[in-house]
C-alpha cells in the first residue's frame, strides 16, 4: 500500500510516520526548503515512541521515498493526504493538480481543522474522493481523527477512510454535519481566544493558564470528556441536575463573549516573551520529547486500566498480534 | 489544627477529606438532608484514593464531626471554607452569621467558582480574613486551587492560606487581579457553550464531543497547558510564528461568539438523554470509581516522570517523610 503524503510540516510528517509505521510506503512532497529534514526528525520521534505503546511489534515499516512533484508523489497511490497551510486557494490548486486516473478506492483526504470539505471540493474534478482527514499533534501518538465527508463524496470513499484510519490505530469521530473546524477545534478556539483575553488583561500568565489547565481540568479531560466529568459532578441526581444548577451562569458575564481579542503586535510580543521565560531555556525539541515522554505514560497508565485511548491501544495489540478482535 | 467545612456538598466533602487525611480535625456544617452521608462517602472516596499517590503514609487522619449550627462549627477554627450554592445573598448570610472572635490567623475561604471576593466581602465584617480558594472537582485528587484575595484580604491572611493549601498536597495558584470566574472556569464555560451549541444544532452528540476531547486534546492538557502545547506546534520557530500562523484564524467564524445559547427544556431533555445512553447503565459511583483509578493511574505514571501533577506529588512524598524539600 502507498500513502501520499502532500505538505511535509509538523502534520504530514506525523502522517507520514503513522502509514510508515503500519507497513505502508510513503511518498512525500513538499518543495519548500527544510521540508526533508523536518519530516524525517517528526519520523524518527514516532520511531522511538509509538512501538513503547503496544506490547506487540508493528509491521514492517515501508519505504519513504521523496517525489519531485505532486504527480510523481500520488501515481498509484492508496490514500493521499494533503497537509498544506490553510489557505483555501492553495489547497483548490492542488487538488487541481492531482491527475485524475487515481485508484477507485483512494480516498483524498485534507488535514484542514477549519475549512468544511464541500468548500473545498468547489470545482474540483476530486470531489467524490475529497474528505477531511483531521487529525491532532502529534498525530504519530494521539489517535484522533475527525473524519468528515462532504455530501458528494462517494460513501465507498468515506467507509474505506474510517477502515484504513483504524488499521493505523487511529480513532476516526465520524462528524455528522459539515460546519467551519469540525469539532474539537470550536473547542480549542473557545479557549484559546479566551486565553488570549486573559492575557491581554493582564489577568494570567501564559504558565499560569498552563498551570490551571494542568493541574485542574486538564488530567480529568485526559480520561473522560466534558459530558462524563459534568455527569458525575452532578452526583446521583446525574445530568438533569448539573444542567439546572449550572444553567443560570449561563447567563453571567463569566467570558468575553461579543469580541475577539485585536491579535497586535504587542500582544503577540507580550505572549512570546511569556512563553519564552516558561521554557527557560529548553528547545523546542526538548519540549516536544517531554511531551511524547508524558503522553506514552499517560498512555500506558490508561492501558493498563483498558480506559479511553488505552482501551484503543489494547485493542490494536490483539490486532497486531493475529488475534481475533474483541467489540 | 481543626477546620470548619460549611456545606457538605461533592465539594465541602472533597475539602473534608483533604483536610482530616492531612492530620487536621474537621467540623462540618450543613443543615440540609443527607449532607452527613453524601460527605462520608466522598470522605471514603478520598480515603481510597489519596494513599495510592504517595511512597509516604499520610499523617495521622484527623476527628471528623458534624457540627449542629454555623457557629459550633467554626468555634476556634484555624480554617473556615464555605461551600454552599453559588448564591450570593446565601453566602453573605453566611458570613454574617460567624462569630467575630475567630483566632487571627484564620481565613474564611469562598469555593465559589464564579464571584469576585471583593463582591462576597461587601458589607462584611469579615472582609479582611475573605478570600476565593476555588478548588476542582475531585477536590481530593486534583491538586489546583485558585487563591484570589479582595483588596481587603489582609496579606498575612492571603500568605497562610497558600501555606496551608501547599500541606494540603494542593497546586495553590495565586490569581493576579480579581474577575469573574477566576481563570480556569473561564475557559471551561467557554468551552461549555461551545459544546452546548454543538448539541443544539445536531452536529455532535455528547459522546462524540467527549471523544474528541479524550482521543485529541486531552491528554496533551494532562500534563502541559494550551501554551506549552502550541508553543511546540509552532516548530523550531516557536511562539511568534504560531501566533502568526494562527492569528488570522481568530477572525474567522469558528464558534458561536455573539450568543449564548438558552438553555431549553428540550436542550437539557436531549442532553441529559445523550448523556444517559453515554454512560451505558453505569451509576454515578461506578464512574466516579472509574475516574479516580483512572486519575491516580495517571498521577503515577506523571510521577514517575516527575512531570506536572507527578513532580507536585514527589515535593509532597519528600515533606511527608520529613526530607528537605527541593525547589
Amino acid at each position: 500500500m502507498k500513502a501520499a503524503i502532500i505538505g511535509a510540516g509538523v502534520i504530514g510528517g506525523g502522517w507520514a510516520a503513522r502509514f510508515l509505521m503500519h507497513g505502508w510506503d510513503v511518498a512525500l512532497f513538499d518543495p519548500s526548503a527544510g521540508a526533508r529534514a523536518r519530516s524525517l526528525r517528526v519520523v524518527d520521534a514516532a520511531r522511538r515512541r509509538l512501538p513503547q505503546l503496544y506490547a506487540e511489534p508493528l509491521p514492517e515499516e515501508g519505504r519513504l521515498s521523496q517525489a519531485e512533484s505532486l504527480a510523481e508523489a500520488v501515481v498509484a497511490a492508496d490514500w493521499v493526504q494533503e497537509s498544506v497551510p490553510e489557505d483555501l486557494s492553495q489547497k483548490r490548486r492542488l487538488y487541481a493538480g492531482i491527475p485524475p486516473d487515481l485508484p477507485d478506492h483512494t480516498p483524498i483526504a485534507s488535514s484542514t481543522s477549519g475549512f468544511k470539505p464541500s468548500v473545498l471540493a468547489q470545482g474540483s474534478a476530486h470531489a467524490r474522493r475529497l474528505l477531511v482527514c483531521h487529525p491532532f499533534n502529534p498525530v504519530y501518538l494521539l489517535p484522533l481523527v475527525e473524519v468528515v465527508p462532504s455530501e458528494h463524496t462517494l460513501r465507498h470513499i468515506a467507509e474505506r477512510a474510517v477502515e484504513v484510519l483504524e488499521s493505523l490505530g487511529m480513532h476516526p469521530l465520524r462528524v455528522r454535519r459539515e460546519i467551519d473546524a469540525h469539532i474539537a477545534d470550536r473547542l480549542l478556539e473557545a479557549v484559546w481566544r479566551e486565553a488570549l483575553w486573559l492575557v491581554r488583561d493582564g489577568v494570567a500568565t501564559t504558565s499560569e493558564i498552563d498551570a490551571a489547565i494542568r493541574y485542574g481540568f486538564g488530567p480529568r479531560w485526559a480520561q473522560m470528556g466534558l459530558f462524563e466529568n459534568y455527569r458525575i459532578a452532578g452526583g446521583d441526581a446525574g445530568m438533569r441536575h448539573f444542567l439546572a444548577q449550572f444553567g443560570p451562569a449561563l447567563k453571567w458575564p463569566w467570558s468575553h463573549l461579543t469580541d475577539v481579542p485585536d491579535l497586535t503586535d504587542d500582544l503577540i510580543e507580550e505572549i512570546a516573551r511569556q512563553s519564552d521565560e516558561q521554557a527557560a531555556g529548553a528547545s523546542v525539541s526538548a519540549l516536544e520529547e517531554r511531551r511524547d515522554a508524558n503522553l506514552v505514560a499517560i498512555f500506558r497508565a490508561l492501558k493498563s486500566r483498558n480506559q479511553g485511548v488505552g482501551e484503543l491501544l489494547n485493542r490494536m495489540d490483539a490486532r497486531l498480534g493475529g488475534q481475533a478482535v474483541a467489540n
